[in-house]
């Protein structure tokens, strides 16, 4: 399997590739490949006859002081995951060939992204945007495989995809977790031993306002000053950066269940949280089917 | 000649005729076509095998108070004129079919966005760029033909296509003028009898500045204001909306031509200026080629 770090011959390479019949499938990351990875790049290799999986730590979408430098590296590892899942070839280009010298253009989808992680890391849905509709227009993807651990991410795209009307099919995928229900993250790997005992306690949390809902809870006001404090009093190293409950599509902020008069109910409720494990800042989320409420 | 107006039909008789080998020139205009367009037309002609002309009269590039309202609009003179230079195809989209109900995605050229025009008109450029990056994902160009009286449009385009590795290649054809020097526009159709004479004064200081320059004038700041106090002191009905000497590609502003220490000299100088005629805004510009200095 190649690993191609220039994007001029990248984009060549694609082209041939398209005129040849072929259907393309990406899986950008960001490298440190997982199980979530893998499980993307199998999705891909079923759906079409090539798969390509670009890794490009991204400047750009990284803000000040956040973990950029010591974002987890390790290609050789990257490399044989990424084949041994049936990835073709490997699209690796520098920060200097993505990004030259007075490079100012930037894609961003207003509203969907100064909320929720947006709000915590202004830019970064900018820099996430930019960099894939670059991507787009050097590996032309048919499709593009995204992992929904990052909802919101993946929203945003889908979002950017129809707004511009970019030729390309996004499919999300479903978070892959550890046994105790961690989901997988490259970031995982920064966690102490005694942190990462502590990681799974955001899932444990969300599964609990689920429970709670299925049981009829329909102040989710109140759900979410519980979770919030449960996930406090869990650990000394946790911190909360959000815990929302969302109407999965437009990502609206929901009170309440309970069915109001003149509110349409939504059928979609996405429960997604954010939190600091020591240094480490985590995410997770489900969506819940309430349609039969 | 067909005119198309649903995106979705556009883009699939694109993609039709890229399978079928045509090279495809794409002219974006807001109609109201004139010689300026005509020319562009004719150009795309000799270069690909299909030209597509859109027309789009593109909201989100108007500011409040500006005159989206009564730009010029002939849809009947803009199909025969279009089809007789040439065109293969006019895409006219509605506004509803390009942006949809909570559209949300933009793109910018930071930095190039905020000077010149973009300093008067907010948000302009990236109503601009948005539009043209959506034109591309329809109509899958291989060249885009823009013309050089919008400079500033111009090389905003060409960073984006860049920076993005947008697959087009973005052409700037030369100004047609009318026979006084008047560079066209369809927005001279706003001008009343007085104003249209006193229109092709911006020119004239283009061309003044030109002048003075190839005789050896290098003190640009001095040059700038005599030719704005020109301009005031033609007409009652003509403001100064900016009378800028820059470097052509930067647009770095330009204060003089005396070769400096530990200054490179530059090649090419942007003349360019904008005034209000009445109600109505002009723009235009010239190069000048100053290696030989």
């Amino acid at each position: 399997m190649e690993i191609i770090t220039d994007p001029a011959s990248m984009q060549k390479l694609s082209k041939s590739l398209l005129s040849a019949g072929e259907t393309i499938g990406l899986v950008p990351t960001m490298g440190y490949l997982h199980e979530g990875h893998i499980s993307l790049i199998k999705k891909a290799r079923k759906d079409c006859s090539m798969v390509i999986v670009s890794i490009f730590i991204n400047p750009i979408q990284f803000g000040p002081g956040e973990d950029y430098g010591t974002y987890p590296r390790d290609t050789q590892r990257d490399r044989s995951m990424a084949e041994k899942a049936g990835a073709d070839y490997i699209f690796k280009p520098s920060v200097k060939d993505m990004y030259p010298d007075k490079f100012s253009t930037f894609v961003e989808v207003v509203g969907l992204d100064s909320i929720m992680c947006g709000a915590m890391r202004p830019g970064h849905f900018r820099g996430v945007c930019t960099v894939v509709i670059k991507l787009f227009n050097i590996i032309y993807p048919d499709r593009a495989y995204f992992g929904l651990k990052d909802y919101q991410q993946y929203l945003i795209i889908k979002k950017m995809v129809k707004d511009l009307e970019l030729p390309v099919k996004v499919i999300g995928c479903p978070i892959v977790r550890e046994k105790d229900g961690l989901a997988m993250s490259s970031r995982n790997k920064h966690l102490s031993a005694s942190e990462r005992k502590s990681a799974s306690i955001l899932y444990k949390n969300l599964l609990l306002a689920k429970e709670k809902i299925n049981n009829g809870e329909n102040n989710l006001i109140k759900l979410k000053k519980i979770c919030e404090e449960n996930i406090k009093a869990s650990a000394d190293v946790l911190k909360v950066d959000y815990f929302d409950f969302r109407e999965s599509e437009t990502l609206e902020e929901i009170g309440t269940l309970k069915p109001e008069a003149g509110k349409k109910q939504i059928k979609k409720l996405l429960i997604a949280g954010a939190v600091r494990v020591g240094k480490t800042r985590l995410i997770d989320n489900l969506i819940l089917n309430i349609s039969n409420f």
